[in-house]
């Protein structure tokens, strides 16, 4: 074991359940006597650069548990994307500060700074253990069966088709709610989750996995409307036409882009707001309604599931004990056994690092507008207990007397 | 007591526990001997209109409390709203069928056509006891201390900014929410109670009891994002310039109107988007992210306020109770008694039928973009029980070495 101090940093967009992969990692390091220091960078490796950092050592377990349910980034997050320059300037940081062990919770752009920070290392003079923790509500890790956040964020989606479901059927239209997944449809297709009854919605589910064809979804919408006499559409922001060409692009005023290069989605109604004037333009339906979930479905409090908690807390605390006990730098990855149980393996960081893992072909129906039974029997448990449950009225009809 | 049909509906947005409403005065309703039958109308004055009835006195007990905890109105609900001549062809099939008690849940729209047929039926010789039974998200009825489904669309955009918050502080920017209120500000209001430490946004609350200034807004933007590096925005989408002109109205394309008149405002990321552009456009920060929060915020399911879903029950019990105890019609009433608890009484029908209540003065902060100490008195004891709280890191920083 290398003695020296642990650092650990949060990368990219928040879940609900990244603070629990934090205080998993930093309650496990506390019990090591060759750990010298717990430190948490302020803002991940921007925060690594500027010497930000916190001492965790000195936290009250009490504290880090609240924190631990606690939704976002405790320790703040990062769009930084560092090239080979910044990842030897963070080595330098690291070696100033004898830190051993560099833990950085994160995506697979995080995965990727780890991965070249650790090539780095085992140049230098100075060995640093690295590990990449998992973390993205995209669920586009490659080799983990899902990833932390993901469940709690699929969870949100669910509970809020079905509360759109029951708001549709009280007052009838067409509603379209836009979720986030810039290349995964797994976002996306949890909407599914929100279906009991056989004529609940959302009735119709685009993902990017899929091309997207404007004439093609109004034809599903006329149909769905037809049959149920309102339509609920859950719809990827990342959805694009048949040349790639991303729909939201199509008809936004300004593109804005971040530190990866990629367009930026949510935050915006653009999306929503482009296919419900097509629905009402070339449908004639007056009513429709569009939302963009945006932040609410990474960061609303009081909606996570505790599947997600425990194992966001597990893939903490597992990263540090593959730290200690093995020589090896790597990714933790969560796999599944059984139905349901989840068993963690420490995977190379070039296998995972800049990676995107879409949606399998069998999660998604063949129409391309819906989402299949193996994908329903595969979110189901990370749902989490006490999701809530949608009833309705049986009372017979009463016949009429003047009509 | 009147012998015959009770007659329950639901008219207007659903919210979150008006399903309690309808099982609170069904259940109360089926003790009654005289009562010969309880019936619900579908989709509200609507229904009544087509004899679109279903017997709820053959329903479970069990099942109506399943449905009681179930959002939305399960009975359907209408935008409809009727005139005199409705009002009159809704009296025929009440005689019809032998309705002698007609209980109307809904808003203050809803609340001025029960008068209506109250007092068409005051004329004919098939005397009907009508009743209102409070309802909306807005919390805009006169007399009322607060209404049934706005405590828990309360709930719903305090834990929404409670989460952005967090979401905010990981990723610091600009943040504007975009919440229901046409007239009234209490839901956008509702958003300070996310606040919990003394940096917490939303640091700017815009309701439409105050005009809205761009410029003033983009100062006070520009003020907070200099005192803590980030800005959360809570706004009204009813808010409007010194005109009276509706700032949504300035920038859509197409106006769609209801039956009342009211423009549509929610379903659209108009506002949102406009203001984002300002921020950017005229303050230079890049990263301003907006949401509207639509439906979500009346509909979701999983973030009801226990008070709140006690209280509407009660509402409906009580106004079967009004009905059978007492020989006249009205609105059944919220007053606040102590803190916290609360008395029902029967106004009369003509006292709230078609008023608004908006924010009242002490409720709103001297420079009109926050709420002050009184509405968090106020709103404190609706949330409920189990308001999750978030927590932070109070870890000391480090020493630099390097810098």
């Amino acid at each position: 074991m290398l003695h020296g101090k642990l650092l650990v940093a949060q990368g990219g967009g928040p879940t609900a359940v990244i603070n629990q992969s934090l205080v998993g990692a930093v309650l496990e390091a506390r019990k090591f006597p060759n750990v010298t220091g717990v430190y948490g960078a302020i803002h991940g490796v921007r925060g690594i650069l500027a010497e930000d950092f916190v001492d965790l050592t000195r936290e009250t377990t009490a504290n880090l548990e609240l924190v631990a349910g606690t939704p976002a980034a405790a320790l703040g997050s990062t769009r930084d994307k560092p090239d080979l320059k910044y990842c030897q300037q963070i080595l330098a940081v690291l070696r100033a500060h004898d830190v051993r062990y560099f833990l950085y919770i994160g995506g697979n752009d995080s995965s990727d700074t780890v991965r070249i920070i650790a090539e780095e290392a085992q140049k230098a003079a100075h060995p640093v253990r690295c590990m990449h923790i998992p973390k993205t509500i995209d669920n586009d890790l490659v080799l983990n069966d899902h990833t932390p956040g993901f469940p709690s964020a699929a969870r949100f989606v669910a509970q809020a088709f079905m509360g759109v479901n029951l708001d549709t059927r009280s007052l009838p239209g067409v509603y379209i709610g836009v979720i986030m997944g810039r290349h995964a449809g797994f976002l996306t297709a949890a909407g599914a989750m929100a279906r009991k009854y056989a004529d609940d919605g959302p009735h119709l589910i685009y993902m990017p996995e899929r091309v997207f064809d404007v004439d093609g979804f109004l034809g599903d919408v006329k149909r769905i409307v037809a049959q149920h006499g309102r339509c609920i559409i859950a719809v990827s922001e990342g959805i694009h036409d048949a040349r790639g060409a991303l729909i939201a692009t199509q008809f936004a005023k300004s593109i804005e882009r971040d530190a990866h290069g990629n367009v930026q989605l949510s935050g915006s109604g653009g999306v929503a707001d482009m296919l419900a004037e097509q629905v009402k333009a070339k449908l004639g339906i007056s009513r429709v309604r569009a939302d963009t979930f945006g932040y609410l479905q990474r960061s609303f409090i009081g909606a996570a599931s505790d599947v997600d908690a425990r194992e966001a807390r597990e893939v903490g605390e597992t990263a540090v004990q593959f730290a200690m006990f093995g020589d090896v730098d790597g990714s933790v990855v969560i796999e599944r056994v059984g139905d349901y149980a989840v068993r963690y393996r420490l995977a190379p960081l070039a296998d995972i690092a800049g990676k995107t893992r879409v949606m399998p072909d069998d999660f998604i129906a063949a129409g391309g507008n819906d989402v299949t039974g193996a994908f329903r029997d595969y979110m189901r448990p990370l749902l989490g207990a006490g999701v809530p449950d949608a009833f309705r009225l049986r009372a017979d009809k009463v016949p009429k007397i003047l009509k």
